[in-house]
């Protein structure tokens, strides 16, 4: 540093979501912050509670570095303990709600949690993951959180093993006085998210303060997300925390909408009633909210955004929501990139006849993702941008994960070469834009060819009856491996294997086009992403299915 | 770090604007990003010119550190520097146009630039700044920016001194495939900003590229400047680098309207023409743009927002431009702080006749800066927030200067207690929000008492006949010092100093009103902000006025 130059405490300030929290109090003391069925919270009362909530984790001991665990779904205390851990200086993993006993405990395990924040309706699958876990020590602290939209269920009598605190009683236990413990540094970890899990153990992604703040303001240009939105939470808060979502909202002052159920008929009447101009999620979402649209359903009263990760439903689904107003927007990202990382409406994903089949195009990239690019593995070279040559899709820039939780050489496989490298296909346009050809996980070796499954599900989703499909590899004797197709039709609709296959043919090359093809619902997981690895193991099974 | 985690090339991008031009040039290729007369750039062609640019600095020498100074208005060469200087690495000073040949030539020997770029109604100054300052070893280099919408005018035949160079033609000599020097730390210095010099010597306030980048994000936050704005250059952009703007306006890919002259008649006619969303300055544009209304004025196409930093002109003139359609916000901020700090809607400052003498109650704090506070500068307390007690105004962010270049005691004064000082006094409401009472050197104290000079000045606006004031203080051999006001009055207006004084009895305690008038044209710098310290030389040359 030049002579007179100085980085002291008056000039840096290390970066934090908390700030926005501070912020929105003292701006907006009596703007709503968060609604949930009769409950409703200015940012003063939120910002109270959550100080409330931040000293008395301190007084149970909750200290600088430690894990705070929650199982809880939508409900405004997963949104104050966004707020509350990190205050404490703790460092909030929010967990799937969906998880089975078992990975519950492994997770448990690995993140040494002591106090774990709890929903009612998981009280006993988080004592189970608990008997599993069998741990001798210092019990852990549960934190019980009543749905207060609903009648309370108790936990049941047997739950002897952890003491178990009530919501409620913590927040009366804090002081609205506590002095927040801000971080030390901006790359100290804020909070601990996994991922599926489905393919092999889970794997803890660690965000730093510095990620969240930045990608929670990049958010306010991925989703247009301008002034005092209405976001309604439609997208799991424990899915990369909720996209950075909570803290976006924060630092914009705008308002937050809980739902008690996540359905087609909740999210409308909500996006009615509230106002609501932004929601995010899973595609499933799209499908949910159509079928929810009455005969005579009012247009909303304003654009209403939605963000959804993941292939879109067929067009006449999109159309239909655009019709009644709703602007939808496609994005591409993954929990290490702290959620999407790119994005864009769909118009402009769908506006030539060539690119018909064309599902992610996606290009705006995050505002602070400095580097998006499609390079060769190998060399690192990038790949010419001649929307043709396949490379690794890969990020370098500011919000991205500090690495895996206790996984040194995944971390370092993930970083090497000093860019991220999602593992997922691409290619490159020659105005830069990149195109998602698939995950590399879901490829298809066909007799030494590859096949994108992405491309085949985009002709699937065209078939007049198809409302849902899904492609991936059948071993074959032959040729390694054949595409095999799982399709949902159309309430009312029916299709015939041969027809799926004739329609295949029409639009795809030879050897893209799937040897088989299965009729009924897809699994989905709890944000609606089609569990592909379920579907791989049934076309295992199916290995010997006629022809 | 904890086992697994790392912050490495993948993960931590250094924080800097450089990226919004990236960015705007890959997002908006197409859009219009600077307009001026009859030429526009994309952002596309901006981003191109600013490579190139960039390029020929580095051919000539230019390299990381290195400081390139400009004597450049507010033309596109000017907000291409901004991009193109710290594109080669280096650091810009954009210095006032208006500075006299003695001042400019201090600055530049404090600066050590060697290359100064110069737009050509100010070669002569440059020129004379260079012979005083006889500079032996390499002579400076000189590059000349003709106004391409005006005529061009050559140097003057004597300009042997220096190497002259053409704007023109640098940018030829530049390569479009220049490989941008990203600073190699976020606290690497951007730019140099100097204060006005009024109350000694100038000083030069670095800022870093990570507090560029911070404050030109919140910037959108301040100004409300959200999607694609249309913004109307009226700050000088060699003021806190136009508070940070030009790298605002490229992170949203908005555009920028330059203007030939700064007067209300272009402004007016910008406006309506380009569907100029924002723009902002000192408080004397709101009263060139009324005087330049017209009887049958149309109304805006839409809210135009403005935010003028320093005192507001009278009611009459804001009423008038607010029927028109402006939203007037008034700013407190200083060049340490990157220009404004916080900033309000006018309309909120005067909403209780109580407080109808209260000139700046500021409050909505800039997101970025993460403390704003009035304390006691000895012991360090906050003020009780009364409204009352009377303390300094103090900030900790990160939208805050590196220190003052090469003076390192003034650095390390200014941040004393890790705090920036803004040697400004105010007072704090029960609400949190504080009210700038004067600046420190304004402050008049009389018989053992202090006087703020923003309250008389807010007494004196009020006047039906007056047009602008400034209270200074003058020097007095009983009390030490007396308020002595100099007036402007309105257009084809009269009044005397007892109708005046008489007017100030009204609404101010004794103590406090003015014991002198004095009539006629206040001295303005190139900024609109009254030169007090002119006004204090001309109260004590007439310390014998009779009352």
């Amino acid at each position: 540093m030049e002579e007179g130059l100085v980085v002291c405490r008056a000039n840096h300030v290390p970066l934090t979501p908390l700030s926005f929290l501070e912020r929105a109090a003292f701006v907006y003391p009596k703007r709503i912050a968060l609604i949930h069925g009769n409950i409703s919270y200015s940012w003063q009362e939120l910002h109270g509670r959550c100080l409330n909530l931040a000293s008395a984790l301190s007084q149970l001991g909750v200290s600088p570095g430690h894990i705070v665990a929650a199982v809880v779904p939508n409900v405004p205390a997963l949104y104050e303990l966004h707020f509350s851990v990190p205050m404490a200086g703790a460092v909030l993993s929010a967990l799937n709600t969906q998880l089975d006993a078992s990975t519950l405990a492994q997770i448990l395990q690995q993140l040494e949690a002591k106090v774990i924040f709890v929903y009612s309706d998981f009280i006993e699958l988080v004592l189970q993951a608990l008997i599993i876990l069998q741990e001798k020590d210092e019990p852990y602290l549960v934190v019980l959180i009543h749905d207060s939209t609903n009648n309370v269920k108790e936990p049941p009598a047997s739950s002897a093993t952890p003491k178990i605190l009530d919501y409620q009683t913590l927040l009366e236990m804090g002081q609205p006085n506590f002095k927040i413990v801000y971080p030390k540094n901006e790359f100290d970890p804020i909070s601990i998210n996994f991922t599926s899990g489905s393919t092999g153990k889970p794997k803890g992604v660690v965000y730093s303060h510095r990620a969240a703040y930045l990608n929670a303001i990049a958010d306010i240009f991925r989703y247009e997300m301008w002034k005092s939105p209405v976001f309604l939470w439609t997208v799991d808060m424990f899915r990369c925390n909720g996209w950075c979502l909570p803290w976006t909202v924060a630092a914009l002052g705008g308002s937050n909408i809980c739902l008690r159920e996540i359905n087609g008929k909740e999210i409308l009447e909500s996006i009615y009633l509230h106002n609501v101009t932004h929601f995010c999620g899973a595609p499933m979402i799209l499908t949910k909210i159509a079928d929810a649209i009455g005969t005579n359903q009012p247009l909303l009263p304003h654009e209403v955004s939605v963000t959804v990760a993941g292939v879109l439903p067929p067009p006449e689904i999109l159309t239909k929501l655009e019709e009644l107003g709703f602007n939808i927007n496609n994005a591409y990202g993954m929990s290490e990139a702290l959620g999407p990382v790119i994005s864009m409406p769909r118009k402009f994903q769908d506006n030539s006849d060539e690119e018909a089949n064309v599902k992610i195009r996606e290009g705006i990239h995050n505002i602070m993702m400095e580097e998006v690019d499609v390079k060769d593995p190998e060399s690192m070279k990038s790949v010419p941008a001649d929307g043709k040559t396949t490379g690794e899709i890969m990020f370098r820039g500011n919000a991205m994960m500090l690495g895996y939780l206790k996984d040194p050489s995944r971390t370092e496989e993930a970083f090497e070469g000093g860019w991220y490298r999602t593992k997922d296909l691409g290619i490159k346009y020659p105005d830069g834009y990149i195109k998602l050809k698939d995950r590399a996980i879901d490829i298809i070796k066909s007799g030494g060819k590859i096949i994108s499954t992405l491309e085949i599900e985009g002709v699937l989703i065209r078939h007049p009856m198809v409302l849902e499909a899904a492609v991936v590899a059948r071993p074959d004797d032959v040729l390694g491996e054949t595409p095999c197709a799982f399709v949902k039709l159309k309430q009312g609709c029916f299709a015939t294997d041969e027809e799926i296959i004739k329609f295949c043919e029409d639009w795809l090359q030879d050897y893209m086009v799937p040897q088989a093809v299965i009729f009924g619902d897809l699994p989905l997981n709890s944000s609606g992403k089609i569990q592909k690895f379920i579907l791989r193991d049934k076309a295992k099974e199916l290995k010997c299915l006629p022809l």
